[in-house]
């Protein structure tokens, strides 16, 4: 079975790719290295270097004697699109291919309109490339669990049944999102549940919360196959910033009160989560959505983790609350269901001391690296 | 007070502009022609030729000694919509400047292509000029009906309450479309609302159904005045179709059953719905929205309504209830609340027979531009 994974330089991206591998899956990479290009820019590299995918691919075959697939190019290109999908004729596509930083969609009207024209532009052409070249493919989509925002009732999966007025409908669950980014995400959707609709394509969105974390089973023998880690306020999730914090010396960034909630999930996880979702495809004319977390954190119990885990290792952990440059609720209710993936079989990797203590060892590592001008800069959502 | 009409050039567009440069606002028309060369490169134009915007803002001015401004462009084009924000500085912006037609966005890939970035492109662009230039402005956007579908419970004016799990939240309606372009116009909305959210925008939406007519009160006595009448499957509404159809001696093409229900309105009330939003506009950081059509009809008893217009005149008028190309329901539930534009004071003009017979003579003297060819293609949704 062929898998293409569209954005195989990512930070999940990569690690799918020697994940599906390893496991016996014929696997193609895309990218255009546009997540490099940007961190580049704005000047926020991760905390290591890590090789391009031509020399991840040959280290990767080195190690495990498997092959990868590999092609360079813009997604938004219909021409390369069409090429790719006529030469590779996946079975399944995944898609990670979208900018992907919530507080870089807000840093100015640039980065907005990248960030538009990009994840939509891309999605829509993964869409018309399988309905003209695959159309049994199963498309699997990452979403966030950020489209839904926070309303003040429970968080269903995917679909919500309204009843209304002695009437009763079921519908895709109202999405509201807190930045650009995440919005993009809810169109996407849009765009996905309408072919689906149309032309009976077979997708799931994985509605994930933020993951943390670096080692798979895959990287742990050689440091050059790590995924990018980075710590700063653009493309750095909020654990692997506070570790970075933690260990440098910085208070931890702190946004309001601290609050805010969300599910949270390690990239171990991700990797299984994405695997069950291949191995148990949906049928055609099926979106089926799974929200893709296994534990809800507010920002506050995050902080108070890092900082016992930072205790075991003798680092002291400070933490400092911030004037929240995000416009978010920071005390809500969050009560979201998360039983799709747990019904097929995943065994969840949860968020202990050792994890953390796992992750700060790392981090030890690469302290001199660290610049405090990365870590915050203060991108203001309005 | 200055307004902004972004696709002035179109169906409702120009009517707009001159209705309102009529009651005494500044009228500034943006446009790029783009409506007229889809037409012409599809080879479906309009049934009578429509002098360009230099030509018709020159008779409109002869008529009233009343000036419109006039910009040609591109609103997908930051640069030129920068200028022009700067050198107009509006204080409303009427947002038409879409690729308006659910077939044409069905036919093929690189229409659909268009359809997305075009869309998307120009409303993103008003968003960010509204936010750098003239960030008290009201934007008033036209949504669609459409947006909604045809869900088994009431359609409310924009939002629903869910009561679920013993909780309650205020969500946007949840929309789900039959087209691409409805499609697009939900991903507007959800733009929109983030902006509102966010930046505290000022955003009227109106989601008006399909639109019927031609006559309104500035252009009665010129009728190089009039607006486009398109009567193809991809620019010409239902009824503007059904009219040329009957006069044309061509049997009505109702798709499938003809169940299909929607809420239809004379474009006299688009002008005065439009006028009532921007003499009432919502306070900053509103997204108000109103269900804009005045009368819901099934495709049958429009065709029902042609047939009976078409016996005062003498004409004889047969049905062909041909396979339907699009992907819908043809019998379903439609309750769709329209409480808002009525409560702001609109007079709605209704469809009687007298109305449809007016329509038919005009069309009467058009009768030897129809062309067979251009009624239906057959543009299949699958």
């Amino acid at each position: 079975m062929r898998v293409l994974i569209a954005g195989g330089d990512g930070y999940l991206g990569w690690p799918t790719a020697m994940k599906l591998s390893n496991a016996g899956y014929e696997v193609v990479v895309v990218d255009n290295y546009l997540r490099r290009t940007l961190a580049r820019n704005e000047d926020v590299e991760p905390i290591h270097d890590t090789p391009n995918l031509h020399d991840r691919i040959n280290i990767w075959e080195e190690l495990s004697q498997k092959k990868i697939s590999l092609y360079i190019g813009d997604l938004q290109d219909w021409s390369f699109v069409a090429s790719l999908f006529k030469e590779t004729t996946p079975d399944v596509i995944i898609h990670y291919a979208e900018q992907p930083s919530a507080p870089y969609s807000m840093l100015n009207r640039e980065a907005a309109d990248l960030t538009i024209h990009n994840n939509l532009g891309v999605t829509a052409n993964i869409i018309f490339a399988t309905r003209e070249f695959t159309p049994d493919a199963h498309i699997i989509k990452l979403g966030t669990m950020g489209e839904y925002g926070t309303p003040d009732i429970d968080i269903e999966e995917g679909w919500i049944d309204i009843k209304h007025k002695g009437r009763e409908h079921k519908f895709l669950y109202p999405r509201q999102a807190s930045s650009l980014y995440h919005t993009t995400k809810i169109m996407d959707t849009d765009l996905l549940w309408f072919y689906v609709r149309m032309w009976g394509l077979k997708v799931t969105d994985l509605m994930q919360g933020p993951v943390y974390g670096i080692f798979t089973d895959e990287n742990q023998h050689d440091h050059r196959l790590l995924p990018f880690f980075s710590y700063d306020e653009l493309f750095g999730t909020v654990l692997n910033r506070f570790v970075v914090q933690a260990v440098g010396g910085y208070p931890l960034t702190v946004y309001g009160k601290g609050g805010q909630t969300r599910g949270y999930l390690n990239i171990k996880d991700t990797l299984n989560c994405v695997t069950l979702s291949l191995e148990n495809p949906p049928d055609k004319g099926e979106l089926r959505i799974f929200n893709q977390f296994t534990e809800t954190f507010s920002v506050n119990q995050l902080a108070e983790k890092v900082r016992d885990a930072g205790r075991e290792l003798g680092i002291e952990v400070t933490v400092n609350n911030i004037e929240n440059p995000r416009k978010e609720l920071e005390e809500h209710y969050y009560n979201p269901v998360h039983t799709g993936l747990l019904d097929l079989g995943l065994k969840p990797h949860f968020l202990t001391t050792d994890v953390l203590a796992e992750m700060m060892e790392f981090v030890v590592k690469f302290k001199d690296n660290i610049q405090e001008h990365k870590i915050f800069r203060n991108t203001r959502w309005d």
